[in-house]
């Protein structure tokens, strides 16, 4: 069969590869390191933009949008995320394109059309929003100031990998503006709290909440918030950060306002955001050698129902009940697709489910019709059983409800198991080599100690976990004093 | 008071972008052209959007995302649409920038991250789309392809303005492949239909469905299909286009696919797109010199409710009034904004939400609560009524249909008075003028006269009406005989 995986054995990375192409979730395009996001991988993607949105709308936000082009004199005001994301601005220098004076079938850039000054494309929105912010904020009684936007952005990327990293993305990024920094501070917390129940609850992947050292901090910020997540190879992913910004770009694009007390004071500043990279998340946690897994809370379709049946009056039979079914669990809410399309013979429908990550798969034979029965697999442990149709609408939804939390059971249980404290530089070393995974560990605290352990292993420090226990220790590296242990990981 | 609106008798044109910007709608931006889309203006885009959405999927569509940048060999490869959009292609030359060796505070692009070949920020996605449906279609089996992405484009236009023209725009666009030349023109008028029907029965602004002369037709397609709608001033506005492509994108990128026959065949194409510029269809058709006006189908806040009090005691009855109301009036589905901020008065806050387009206005004062009543405003007419609380929210709900219905047939009407059949270039030029409109004329078919009219009045043709009448005539520029009237009209 064509459509056959590499295993995670064989390549974990190959088999990354090949799944996201053959589920149909995207695909490279001619543009180098842009991905092209396929029908279904789209569907799961417009699934995590709504949750995500709701829960964004429940917490107060807004929407707006904001340019793709930032000039360049704004996008380097704030001079540490300029710094920051300089080495990766796709840049944007002429508006009109003339006909080759050589051969009239091509094109060239007009050299009489170049723009006065470059344009970014936006690879983040903070300079062009603090910059309109400026316009909009006057006085308290414009604060807190609550907008999301959802965009593309552009990050020039040299390796890059479909969902993972791509030079083109898509994303959300909320920018706050608030009065206080206490109160801007509780916003970013709030906001990583959203992100961490999203991944948890609907993705099925549990997260570690931390906070970032100065090294991986957001460039800009003066505390990174982040999720991490741990992937079946023992790589972490970060899922999504929320930054808390200070005054740095209220200070940059000199945005103040007019306190009660009739004072002018520069607006604290947050911005959060998590990508399609979730994607990634999501397909690397729980997938296998047979395909994509998609846990059902955001699968497009949560039931296949497949018919089993010879000719034309067989199919006639198994239709009936096979529709019947369909409005039972869809009147539950569920989503399902009846599949019985005559060009595809049973077999290869089964395997193209299982590789598409439907959650349920319901066959129907003629013979089952007679028995008032049907097939249900459950695609998270491709396990079978034959159920009687009487009720079949409560145990679908039942079981659907299990198979959620059994992929967050058992992405915890995988995370625990590979999560490992050493209490040295060797065995810190041997772990990352041999078991790999998350990595707790006592660290000096400086950014030297960070990078050099960084350069010796490809390990960075994901995050420090928020509320982490204190405990007296010292660094596996330097042997300096620490009251902490740290994340560790080697990371996509 | 500072929000006042230029009327539209004194200055048409003034009065739409006072409105635009007073209404917090949009905004200018830093960016030469481009808008930020505030909150309010990108909540009536999100139900556009969502509306649109749901009608696209009801006609077998699925949405998918193509990159934002073109590389310029594909771009010039179906040379119609290249020409068509050369002029104002935004193009992206480098990937990096470097800190200014003179000045350490600043940035500069590095000469050494030039692209070997550039890329174009997409005016229309046609070109990559094209060159991904090859590598997706080889059989009859694979048709048809039915795909729409939510997207933003870029055309540098000299003259913007806010919604109606603006150098990047968010749109949808459509792209879809056939087996059979009748199949894809099917889906042309499907599309079309689908906009007429929005267009008409959410936005409630009528239209003339129609077919583009040649002159007027989309760079790359065989025929364009459009919706027309006539603004208060007497301008048209296109509103949404459908264009039946032929195999031109097939033949420039090679895409073929095997019969049933068994012979390879070129593919059909068509692509069909709706765009913000509907946001400014929706505002100069229905809004006055109080503001906005709203459709209540398409109204973030279909009703808000004020409370007219004195003292923390008089608002504490009123709350609990109001606040039954509104979940009564939830209940219904009808989304309902209470606004008791303490910090504005009543007055103002009529004003306010007059101003942002409001459908239904209900104040609740202390003296209503004794009667049982409250004050219900409807902001289409600005009529006044006091009505008793006992069944307000079948009331209310009526009376969101029956001002959706108004606002459609004011328009109509208006659309209906402001069309002229005309039957001599004198009496065409004077409409023009004096009464201005749609304008129907005998045309003789000729480029040339088109643009001759164009030249001298400024007006075009909008298009060539769907189901026209038949009818013996002469063209009321060159005299030749003609055999229907089109619709000339000067336009947005």
């Amino acid at each position: 069969m064509s459509k056959e995986l590499t295993t995670r054995a064989e390549d974990y990375s190959k088999w990354y590869n090949d799944l996201v192409v053959k589920a149909d979730l995207a695909d490279h395009s001619a543009v180098r390191g842009c991905m092209v996001i396929k029908p279904h991988g789209y569907a799961i993607w417009e699934n995590i933009q709504q949750t995500l949105d709701k829960m964004f709308k429940d917490t107060g936000h807004v929407n707006a949008y904001f340019p793709l082009f930032i000039p360049k004199s704004l996008f380097e005001a704030e001079e540490k995320n300029a710094e920051g994301f300089a080495k990766e601005c796709a840049v944007v220098t002429h508006y009109r394109l003339k006909t080759n004076p050589n051969d009239k079938t091509k094109l060239i850039v007009d050299p009489e059309a170049k723009l006065e000054e470059e344009l970014i494309v936006r690879p983040t929105s903070e300079a062009i929003i603090w910059n309109t912010y400026k316009g909009w904020i006057q006085s308290y009684r414009d604060l807190p100031l609550l907008i999301n936007q959802w965009a593309n952005v552009v990050r020039w990327e040299m390796r890059t990998r479909l969902f993972l990293r791509t030079a083109e993305f898509l994303w959300q990024e909320g920018h706050t503006a608030h009065a206080t920094k206490e109160e801007a501070i509780i916003e970013t917390k709030q906001m990583l709290d959203v992100y961490a129940d999203f991944v948890e609850n609907w993705m099925a992947v549990p997260v570690v909440k931390g906070v970032k050292t100065a090294n991986e901090r957001f460039a800009g910020a003066d505390d990174t918030y982040c999720i991490e997540a741990l992937m079946q190879d023992g790589k972490a992913l970060q899922a999504g950060t929320s930054h808390f910004l200070g005054q740095n770009f209220a200070k940059a694009f000199d945005v103040k306002f007019v306190t009660k007390e009739n004072k002018q004071e520069f607006v604290w500043a947050t911005s959060w955001g998590v990508s399609t990279r979730l994607m990634g998340a999501l397909i690397m946690s729980h997938s296998d050698d047979n395909g994509l897994v998609i846990p059902p809370k955001l699968a497009p379709n949560q039931v296949v129902i497949i018919p089993i049946y010879k000719g034309d009056e067989g199919l006639a039979k198994v239709n009936e009940v096979a529709l019947q079914i369909k409005s039972k669990l869809n009147a539950k809410g569920i989503s399902v697709k009846y599949d019985n399309r005559d060009t595809q013979r049973p077999g290869w429908k089964f395997a193209e489910y299982e590789l598409k990550g439907v959650p349920v798969r319901i066959a129907i034979g003629e013979r089952d019709l007679a028995n008032g029965t049907v097939e249900v697999a459950r695609r998270d442990t491709l396990s079978k059983e034959t159920v009687s149709i009487d009720g079949i609408d409560s145990l679908i939804e039942k079981l659907l409800v299990d198979i959620q939390t059994n992929l967050l059971e058992r992405a915890k249980q995988r995370t625990q198991n590979l999560t490992t404290k050493v209490n040295s530089y060797e065995e810190f070393k041997k772990v990352l080599d041999e078991k790999t995974g998350f990595v707790l560990a006592h660290w000096d605290g400086s950014s030297e100690t960070e990078e050099k352990i960084k350069e010796e292993t490809k390990a960075t420090i994901r995050c420090i976990p928020l509320n982490n226990e204190q405990e007296v220790g010292v660094c596996i590296y330097s042997g300096k004093p620490s009251t902490q242990r740290v994340l560790f990981a080697r990371a996509y």
